[in-house]
């Protein structure tokens, strides 16, 4: 806690350019309302600085813009990501080993490492092979032949089951399931539905996040795949035999259906869905509560029920409250035309089309 | 179970009116179908009152109404809320402590007392400070450095991360996580995410109920805030840094974003998502499965996959069906005003326009 | 492991016709990518025999049809049931007991046969009964007075509320959560929502699967009711008194409020949602992410937001782009009508209407 950096020190972690004292000792970062003197803070963008004013942090770390700012700063080009290497920068130190905390239950030929934190109240079945400096927190069930890579953290109730594989510094959150069986059946003329064993696994690779919640089914055969860098929100589900490419992201309560692939840099927003079966290529977006169900190709932006290109799709949703006023203009130019044509000598064929639309 | 109340009684304790047998002994409250003749039950309109045929209810609660019931009764202005009132009278009972049930693992430093029942196969971090009367179910797992207020309940496998604070007579259901790190990455050149750590918690104030397996995440700095007399229902998502206000009600599937303000009194319907950095006022009350991407005035209604005013939007979902038909009659129209036009002597300039619509 | 039938005997099992050597022994089934010379797969349509190019698995599970396989195979009408058969029958094998695996709690006056295996890390209540061939998974949180039926397997982190009643075969998937309360207030004048008891249970009939993280709440009074081979899929929410009929499915991330009644057969794709308090016949189909707001009669096929007949929303979904294009033709429609209509002396009443389209 008593960690403390230069100014400088903290510019030239991230390339950035420095106004102020490079000597001004900071002890932590903080938001723009927290902050206190010895702390730095940071806005994103150029429009933000007015919310300096008040402000008590130490220092603030900016964008590269027009603006003077009253008070010490790191200019950089991206304040989002210096301000998250820097707060990681304070907040990192060295794993505390605190072995396996009892009561535990452990199954045979496990590997377990000695610079781990495991339970208590936690069980691992048979052969399972955990890396070093890994957290594994109370309530947590994995099940087999599981595999748990180095720096990993496995929080409070997850279940993980049979040979389920996890890369390093994966972050699972509470609650989280890894290898619950995907949904299949096969249905009988009696309509009654014959379970189709789901005998693959999970493998979910390096720099991996998962929200609490979230769900993750095994394959019916082969593997279910979260390739690196990934992150998944709260509440997702991903079906099995689903490969999501990597550094995707999946904002809370999006669904992917079976056997659906992702590129890489592909981003869900929240409750988004993706049908089955289907390819969605690198970075594709698809907004928020939208429903996708066919292939996408790269850099694809996308939105609504059934899902299309993001700019119509905005500009028939602005359309959409004007229906009801289209359809009475639709009647009266119906009536107006009708006359029309009546008093050029031809209005009695149109009786049939005019019904149509009443 | 031998409680028994007499009618009068039931009668004084909602300020009901009283018509029939004041001394009937009456031991319970149960639904239409299932009370039996010692039971009082309940119907919420006078619509309802044909229901009562047949029922064997000993007492019924009824609004004040015109139509003369041929059984004892209770009238009042608020049916639901006497029933609610006489059923939790009936039901409630002193606490009763059964202790430390083991196995357990308690943190160091904690503060419980002696009038609680924890566990067992529960795990409790370092300086958690318990109420009075409190109950944690089995397999719950809570971080150092918590709070839980008196006469709260923790269901079975709920996770509650560090530094939450949980006020008094909270419910927090099966499967709930309370605490886990929002979802905050900043994203560098090669598209890769660096997470920004998640420094704040979660504050629930008092009276708040929340349903299984739903989230409310911590802050990213600051306090993620469920404020008192919230009813959650379960699978909800709420995201970091979310401040939702008294008496709000999320029923199932809802998610909030991050960072939003709920005021007092609002309901979302089921499903209802409601995007980041914005706010809604008191009351508003938002459809099911609609979708709000902007501040709402208090006492708003809307509905709509991006919301707008409900009635507006009702008329719109009403018309959307007869899309197709419109498309129909705007080609018929297009081709008569052509022909009438051209009649006129003015039709040649029209052919690209009528591309438009093909 | 070693198990190992003959092609003739796998033909005989699923009344297939056989075509190649009766004798060849098979050890098992896999996906079409994934199986090997001893290993029979299968493909569900005469259009996937494509796929069977490199395929090297020893025989094929195929549908009926005029295309001849160049490998030994196995004719079927539905290969997907058959290979569901199949693959079930390499699979299955005598139930392990292992008995009961400490730490593990129990309650007084439960029944547990000898033929179980039960956690470690599991508490049970009071009074619970369990059937023969019953795994408990670690983790699970069971409450007194349930009962769970025979060859039932509850996976890891389960919960289930007290009086819950559980029939044969059931599978329960990691962190599903039965019999937590349902969601019901009464309001007061000032806005608090008081409580409603929910003292009715949970019923899951033979053959149910529920999926990971999904709800299922006990009924505010009665029973919440999920008949027989019923199939459930991850993160569904089903409310209080609800009433499912035998073999409905409800894919991930469905939501069924209270009290509503769904016949046999029916299917919600992902996302659905139902509203409270309305019946939906047998063999329903509700198309993913659609609300349903109205009772549906037997054979119902709807989609949309406002769930209507699914062949009217798609076509409505198909026109829902052009809405722009629309307005815009309206209006210059409506300024060739009023030019035409002035024209023939009548285009002065027609200023106000003009006003409404702009």
């Amino acid at each position: 806690m008593a960690v403390s950096y230069t100014l400088q020190e903290l510019a030239s972690l991230v390339d950035g350019e420095l106004s102020g004292n490079p000597d001004l000792q900071i002890r932590g970062l903080n938001g723009l309302e927290y902050a206190a003197a010895d702390e730095i803070t940071f806005i994103t963008s150029e429009k933000k600085a007015d919310e300096l004013t008040g402000c008590k942090a130490g220092a603030v770390i900016v964008p590269r813009m027009e603006i003077d700012i009253d008070m010490p700063c790191i200019k950089v080009e991206n304040p989002d990501l210096a301000a998250a290497v820097i707060h990681n920068h304070f907040l990192r130190k060295d794993f505390q080993a605190k072995g396996i905390l009892q009561p535990t239950c452990m199954g045979e030929n496990c590997h377990i490492p000695e610079k781990v934190t495991i339970g208590p109240m936690v069980s691992i079945g048979d052969r399972v092979a955990i890396g070093e400096n890994v957290t594994i927190h109370p309530g947590v069930i994995i099940g087999s032949d599981c595999v748990i890579g180095d720096d990993t953290v496995v929080h409070a109730n997850v279940s993980i089951a049979d040979r389920s594989i996890i890369g390093d510094r994966v972050i699972l959150h509470a609650g989280v399931s890894i290898g619950s069986d995907g949904f299949g059946y096969a249905t009988d003329k009696q309509g009654q539905h014959h379970k189709r064993p789901q005998v693959g696994n999970v493998r979910i690779d390096d720099d991996v996040e998962i929200g609490a919640n979230s769900c993750v089914d095994r394959a019916a055969f082969g593997t279910t795949r979260i390739r690196s860098g990934v992150k998944i929100d709260n509440q997702v589900m991903v079906a099995h035999n689903v490969d999501i490419g990597e550094n995707s992201i999946l904002v809370a309560q999006t669904g992917i259906a079976g056997s659906t692939t992702l590129g890489k840099n592909v981003v869900l927003a929240a409750k988004a869905g993706v049908a089955g079966h289907i390819t969605l290529g690198d970075r594709c977006l698809v907004a928020a509560m939208s429903g996708v169900h066919n292939n996408l190709k790269d850099d694809s932006v996308v939105g609504g029920h059934i899902a299309f290109d993001i700019k119509k799709w905005r500009r028939a949703n602005a359309s959409f409250a004007r229906l009801p006023e289209m359809i009475k203009e639709l009647r009266v130019l119906r009536k107006q035309v009708d006359q029309l044509l009546k008093e050029l000598g031809r209005g009695e064929d149109r009786s049939d089309k005019k019904r149509e639309t009443e």
